[in-house]
C-alpha cells in the first residue's frame, strides 16, 4: 500500500462526480477537476482560477468555470475511445499526492474489437503555476494490423458552471506550434488567455492546427503498428487579466519560452498553414514535470505529517494537506480559500468564516507566508466591511458572512430550494455576526505565532481596532441587569435563528475588543506615531476606549458560575430536549427531519458552538469547564448530518479530555469526508474547512501541541495502533520538527 | 421602394440585438434569429423549436436555444471575415417577407487589404419545416493574386439562452457527405438531431468533414482567382423527439433524400475519411428554395392585406402578418404561440392570454386550421387547469396565467429584479383570472366564425362548460346587495392589484357562463348523447345550471346605468387622478416613475381594460357607451410605456368612434413596435400579440369588418392617404375577398 496514493482499480460510473472532485489537481492558481480527458456523458469538467469571478442571478458572483484545457479525444480506425463505450479490460487511476500527479491506465477493447492500452498523466505545475500538462500514450495490443490513430487536443469553451456559461471568445489564433484562445467573462469582463501545444514523440504522426472560436484544436494523426506505442504531450499555459494587462502575450511568450521556440510574434493562421511546423518538444514536458515534482517534494518537506501504525489515517491526513495547498495561493492576497477551494461549484467560490477558524491555523503554523496572504485578503475587505457596518447602523467594520473579491456581502438574500423550487430567505448575511470576531482572531493568531510585527503594525491593528469598533457599537447596554447584550443573531449553530446572547458570539466579541485594547497599547509602545495616526484615522478617541472597557467588563456571557456550564444562548436550556432514539437509522439531518421551524424549538445542535468556543479560545477555559460543557453539548450535536466542520474539531477537545476513542471516531469522519463521500455532497467540491480541521485535530488534538512563552509543549494522545506522530511547524520564524513516539 | 422588403444599407452595431430579432426567419417549427453566420462579438444567435423546453431555476421551463445551425466562418489568406474587423465598403441586408428569405451583401476590405464581396441568403423552409438552408458566395474583387479561401460550416453547441446552457451532446457522426449531431436537453431530455451538408459549386474546393461533440464541421478549401466567385450551400435538417422516436435516423434519411444520395446507413467516421466524398448537391438547394418560395406565395394568397397610399403601413402590416405565420405551427396542437413566438428569449416561450385575445382572431379569420391547433392546445391543458382550480378551492378549470406544455402554472412566484437583484413577488399566477374567460371566448369565436361544429362538440363545449364551472364557483354571493362578486383579482390593467369586481373579469366571466349555457342547449339539440355524457363527466347537474343562471343574472358589473360609464373596479373612481403634465418628456412607464405601490393609488391605466372589454365583446355595447368610456379611459392610459398590447387595440374602437387620426396614430405605434424598436425591448423578441392586434386594427378597425347572420359588413375608415384596402378572410368555410376603395 502506497501511503501517498489515492487509487482505484475499478471504474464505477455511480461515483463519477464525487471521484471527479477527489481527483482534482491544482496549484492555488487554478484547480482542475478529475474528469476524463476524453469526455464522459454527464461529466462535470471544471477549471477554476483563483479569484476569477463572473456575475450570477442570485448570490452576487461565482468562480467562472474556464474553457476546459484537458480535452483530448482519441479515435482509432474511426472508433472513438470513451469509457462508456466498448469494454474496459483493466482500469487503474491514481492520484500521487507526493508529486501532485494524476495518472490513469486503461486496457480497452473497442466496440469493433481492437485492443488498446491508454496511459495518461496530468498535473497542474506547482513550480510554474500558469502551466497544466498532460502526457498521453496509446499502445496497440493484440491487433494484427496497423491502426489509424487520431488524437485531438482542444481548448473547449462549451462548458459552464453546471449549465451557466460565463465566457465568450474575444479572439483566437496560432503560430503554427502554439494555438491560443482569448476569452472574457460575460459580465465581469475578466480576460483569460490559454495557449496550447500538442505533439507526438514521432514525426510519423502528422500535426494539424485548427483555429476555432469554440474549440481551437491540434490534431495528431498517424499509423500505429501492432505492439507499437505513440506518446503525446499537451501543454497549456493560462494567464488572466488579474495577472497583467496583456494575458495573451504573456501566455504565448511564456509558452514559447517553455518549448524553446525561437519564433517571435504570433498571428491568426488559416488551418493547416503550419501543418508541417511540428516540433519535438518533449524536453519541455520532462523539464516541467521535474520542476513540478521537486516543488511538491519541497512542500512536503515542511508540511508532511507522519502517522505510523494507521495507514488509513496516514493517507487521509496527507490528502487533506494536499487539498489545503491546492486551494491557496502563495502569490495573491486579493482572494482567499473558498469553502470548496477550486475543486467544485459548491458555495460558488465564496469565502466564509471557515477560512479563519478551520483552515488558517494550518497555514499560520506551517506556511506563514501563505497565512499572511489570507489575512491580508481580509485587510483589503475593510472598506466594504465598514460600509456594511454603516448600513446596519453600526461603527467600525462588519465583515460580510460570504465574501468574494471585495467586502460587499455576497450571501444571497434568498435561495431557491434545489428540490421544491421554493424560495427560502437566508438570514446569515444579516444576523450571523461572529465571523467578524473570527477574522480578528485569525489576524491576531497569525501575528502571535509568526511574530510578524510589521504585519500587525501596518494591517493587523487596523483589523482589530475596526472590528472592536463594530462590536462595541453593536452591543447594547441593558439597564436592568447593567450588562451588555447582543440580541437577534445566529451563532455557529445555524439551526437556531434570531437568538439573544449567543455565547460564542458574545465571548468572541469581548475577546476581540479586549485584544484590540491590548494591541493598541502594544502599538503605543512600539510605534507611537502609527498608534496616533491609526486612532485618528479610525476616529477612536478616549471616550470610545472607555466605552470599550465598559463593554468588556459588562458583556453578558450566559454561564453558570458554579458549574461552569455555558448556555448556548438565552433560553437554550428551556428548549425541548430531543429524543434522538426516535430517529435511529436516519439518513438526513435533524433540521431536514423536523423542519426549519421545529428544529429551533429543540435542544439539538447543528455544529460545535459552545464547544467551538472552548477550542478556539482554548487557553481561557479550565479542564473542568471543558468537561462539563462537553458532557452537555456533545450528546446533543448532530454528528452525522449536521455540519462537516464539526467532527474533526470535536476531536481536539476529546483528546484534551482523555476520550481518545471518541476523538479518533470523530477524526476519521472528518478525514475521510471526501475520500469516501461520507456526506454525499463531494460532487460539489472538497470540504476544505474539514481538511483544515483534520490538520488541527492531528496537531492540536492528538499531538497536543501548545505554544508557550518559552517554546512549545506536546501532550500526545495515542489512538489504537498509532506508534509515531511526526510533523514540522514554524514559531516566530523558527522551524521546529516534532517527532513523537508512543512509549 | 419594395413593399415586401425590410431593408437596411448601413450596418449599425448599436442596433445589433434588435435587428437580430427583426431579421428572424422561421416556419412555425423553428425560428432562427437574424445573427450573422460569421459570428459577431456579443451576438445572440438563437434557434428555438416549437415546444422544445428545458427546465430553469425560476419560472418552470423555457424554450431551449438549440445548437446554432447557421455558423459559417470565412477565412481568406488566413484572415477571418467578420463585420467588426476590416472595413465595410458596402452593406445591404434585406428580409424578403414575400418569399421568406433573408439576404445580405457585403463588400469588405480585410485588415490586410484584400477586397471581397460576400453574398449570402438563408431561409427556414415553409414547404419542408425541418429544413434550414444557407447560400453563401465569395467573390475576389480588385485583388491581383489567387486567394486561399477556407469556409467552415458548423453546428455549434456552445450557445445558451443568454448564458444558460440547455443541451449536451449524446452522439455525433457523419457518412462522408452529411454530418450529424445528436443532442439532448439537460433536464427535460428532449432529443434533437441536426444533420448538415455543405458543398461548393466547384470541385476545385476540397471538402473535409470534422467530427466533434462540440462543433461538428465541414470545411471547404480552395483557391479563388481574381474576379472569380465561389458559391457554397449549407443545408441543415432538424428533428426532435417531439416528432418521433428516432430523430437522428429521421434527420439523416430526410437529408439523404434531399440531396439525392443513394447511400444507406451512416456511421461515425474519422475526420477526412471521406474527404473525397464531395458531392454536387446544388440541385437540392434550388429545389428547396423553389418549394419554399411557392409555400410563401401560397400563404400570401390568403393572408396579404393591400394598403394603397401608405407604404409604411403597407410594409408594416405585411411584416406583422409574416411574424404571425412564423410563430405558429400548422402541424402541432401541443403548443401555442408564445409572447415572443420563436424570435427571442423574452417571457421564456410561455403562453399568455395574449394568444387568445390578440393573435387568435387573425388565425380564426384567415387560417382556421391553425386556429384549431391553437384552441386544441388549450383543450389539452384542461387536466392541469382542473388541478389548478381544485388547488385554489374551486370547481371546473382555471387556466394558468402562463403555460408551457401542460396546464401547470408556469408563472414564477417571484422574480429577480434585473437591476437591483431584489426579489419581487409575482401575483399574476394566483389572482389574474381573466385568462380563463379569454380562452373560452377564443374557442367559442373560432367555432362561431369557422362553423366547425365537430370541434365544438368534441372539444369546445368541454372548454366552455369547464371554465363556466370555475367562474360559477369563484363568484361569491353578496347577501347585502344580492349580487355576485369576484374579489381580489388583477385585471388586464396590472398596475392595480388585489382589486374587487374588475369589470373586464366580471363581464367576461358572465359571458363565459351564459355562453356555456347556450352551447349546452345547442349540444342537447344537435348531439344529445354527447350533452348527457359531458355533463355527467364534468359532474354538472340541474342545480348547478340553476346556480349558473343565477350568477349570470346577478353578476355585479360596476356600471353607471344612466351614463353607461363602467368603473374599472370597485373604487377606481375614488383613486387620485394623475396629473400627467408633470411627467412630460418622461422615458419610462408611470409604474416605474411612481413605484409599484404609488401607482396603485392613482387613476392611471397600464393597458386597455374597460376599453378592451368594449372591443372583445363589441356587439354587447352601443356606440354611446363606447364613447363615454373611451372619453374617460383613453386619456388616463399610458400609451407610450404601458403595454405594447394596447395601441393597436385602441385603434379599433377609435375607428368605430370616428376618430381616424387617433386610430392611425395608435395603429402606427403598434405596427412599428419592433421594426423601429419603439419600446427598447425588441432584442428580447417580437411583440407577437401586437402583430395580432395590428391585423385586428386593420380589418376590424379600418375596414370595419363585422360578421352577421347574412354575411358580412364593412364600414371603412380612411386614414390620410389610404386609397385602397383589400384582404381575404374565411367565414363558415367560405373564402371571402374584400376590396375597398376610397370614394
Amino acid at each position: 500500500m502506497n501511503l501517498w496514493h489515492i487509487s482505484e482499480d475499478i471504474f464505477n460510473p455511480q461515483t463519477l462526480h464525487s471521484q471527479e472532485t477527489v481527483y482534482t489537481i491544482g496549484n492555488g492558481y487554478f484547480g482542475t477537476r478529475g474528469t476524463f480527458s476524453e469526455g464522459y456523458p454527464g461529466a462535470t469538467p471544471a477549471t477554476l482560477l483563483y479569484g476569477v469571478f463572473d456575475k450570477i442571478p442570485i448570490g452576487k458572483e461565482e468562480l467562472a468555470n474556464a474553457p476546459d484545457w484537458t480535452l483530448l479525444k482519441l479515435f482509432v480506425n474511426g472508433e472513438r475511445f470513451r469509457l462508456d463505450q466498448g469494454e474496459i479490460l483493466a482500469f487503474e487511476r491514481s492520484l500521487d499526492i507526493h508529486h501532485g500527479i494524476l495518472s490513469r491506465t486503461v486496457r480497452w477493447k473497442s466496440p469493433g474489437g481492437m485492443d488498446l492500452k491508454i496511459v495518461s498523466e496530468r498535473f497542474a505545475s506547482l513550480a510554474d503555476e500558469h502551466v497544466g500538462a498532460i502526457h498521453y500514450s496509446v499502445t496497440s495490443e493484440d491487433n494484427s494490423e496497423d491502426l489509424d490513430v487520431v488524437l485531438w487536443a482542444s481548448l473547449n469553451t462549451a462548458v459552464g458552471n453546471y449549465e451557466l456559461m460565463h465566457w465568450e471568445t474575444v479572439d483566437q489564433g496560432n503560430n503554427g506550434e502554439i494555438i491560443w484562445l482569448h476569452t472574457q467573462t460575460l459580465h465581469s469582463h475578466v480576460q483569460l488567455a490559454q495557449s496550447m501545444s500538442f505533439i507526438a514523440d514521432t514525426s510519423a504522426f502528422e500535426q494539424t492546427v485548427f483555429d476555432s472560436d469554440i474549440a481551437p484544436s491540434i490534431r495528431l494523426r498517424g499509423k500505429l503498428a501492432p505492439g507499437a506505442t505513440v506518446t503525446t504531450e499537451k501543454i497549456v499555459v493560462m494567464y488572466s487579466s488579474r495577472d497583467g494587462e496583456t494575458p495573451v502575450l504573456s501566455a504565448v511568450e511564456h509558452h514559447k519560452h517553455l518549448v524553446h521556440s525561437t519564433d517571435n510574434g504570433y498571428k491568426a493562421a488559416v488551418p493547416e498553414e503550419n501543418a508541417q511546423a511540428q516540433k519535438h518538444m518533449s524536453q519541455a514536458y520532462t523539464t516541467l514535470l521535474t520542476q513540478h515534482k521537486q516543488a511538491w517534494l519541497d512542500y512536503w518537506q515542511s508540511s508532511d505529517i507522519i502517522i505510523e501504525g494507521d495507514d488509513k489515517a496516514q493517507i487521509a491526513i496527507r490528502y487533506n494537506i494536499y487539498q489545503l495547498r491546492i486551494s491557496a495561493s502563495p502569490h495573491d492576497d486579493r482572494y482567499s480559500i473558498a469553502a470548496k477551494g477550486l475543486t467544485g461549484f459548491g458555495y460558488r467560490g465564496h469565502i466564509f468564516h471557515d477560512t479563519e477558524i478551520f483552515m488558517l491555523p494550518y497555514f499560520t503554523y506551517v506556511h506563514p507566508s501563505i497565512a499572511r496572504n489570507l489575512v491580508l485578503y481580509r485587510y483589503h475587505l475593510l472598506p466594504g466591511a465598514r460600509k456594511k457596518a454603516k448600513q446596519s447602523g453600526y461603527k467600525g467594520a462588519q465583515y460580510p458572512w460570504e465574501s468574494t473579491l471585495d467586502g460587499d456581502e455576497a450571501t444571497p438574500g434568498t435561495i431557491i430550494h434545489p428540490e421544491s423550487g421554493e424560495l427560502i430567505p437566508v438570514l446569515n448575511g444579516t444576523i450571523e455576526l461572529h465571523i467578524t470576531a473570527s477574522i480578528a482572531h485569525g489576524a491576531w493568531q497569525y501575528w502571535d505565532i509568526s511574530g510578524d510585527d510589521e504585519f500587525m503594525r501596518e494591517y493587523g491593528a487596523e483589523i482589530l481596532l475596526s472590528t472592536a469598533q463594530f462590536w462595541a457599537s453593536r452591543a447594547e447596554h441593558n439597564p436592568k441587569h447593567n450588562d451588555y447584550v447582543i440580541d437577534d443573531v445566529i451563532g455557529p449553530d445555524e439551526w437556531h435563528e434570531h437568538v439573544n446572547n449567543n455565547a460564542f458570539t458574545n465571548y468572541m466579541a469581548r475577546w476581540n475588543i479586549q485584544t484590540a485594547l491590548d494591541i493598541l497599547d502594544w502599538l503605543y509602545e512600539t510605534a507611537p506615531n502609527k498608534a496616533t495616526e491609526l486612532t485618528q484615522q479610525l476616529d477612536v478617541n478616549k471616550q470610545d476606549l472607555d466605552h470599550w472597557r465598559d463593554v468588556v467588563a459588562l458583556m453578558r456571557i450566559p454561564q453558570n458560575k458554579a458549574t461552569g456550564l455555558i448556555e448556548q444562548f438565552d433560553g437554550f436550556f428551556n428548549l425541548e430536549p430531543l429524543n434522538q432514539k426516535l430517529y435511529e437509522g436516519r439518513t438526513a439531518s435533524y433540521q431536514a427531519l423536523l423542519g426549519m421551524q421545529q428544529v429551533q424549538k429543540h435542544q439539538i445542535v447543528k455544529q460545535a458552538d459552545v464547544l467551538m468556543l472552548l477550542t478556539v479560545l482554548d487557553d481561557q477555559f479550565d479542564l473542568a469547564t471543558k468537561k462539563v460543557n462537553w458532557d452537555y453539548y456533545y450528546p446533543i450535536t448532530d454528528h452525522d448530518y449536521g455540519s462537516s466542520l464539526t467532527p474533526a474539531l470535536h476531536a481536539i477537545l476529546a483528546c484534551e479530555l482523555g476520550q481518545v476513542a471518541t476523538a479518533y471516531k470523530q477524526y476519521i469522519l472528518g478525514a475521510l469526508v471526501d475520500l469516501e463521500n461520507l456526506r454525499g455532497n463531494t460532487p460539489e467540491g472538497i470540504h476544505d474547512a474539514c481538511s483544515g480541521a483534520v490538520w488541527q485535530a492531528t496537531i492540536l488534538g492528538f499531538a497536543g501541541l501548545r505554544l508557550t512563552r518559552d517554546g512549545y509543549t506536546t501532550s500526545p494522545s495515542w489512538p489504537d495502533g498509532w506508534t509515531r506522530l511526526a510533523f514540522t511547524f514554524m514559531h516566530k520564524g523558527q522551524t521546529i520538527k516534532v517527532d513523537l513516539h508512543k512509549e
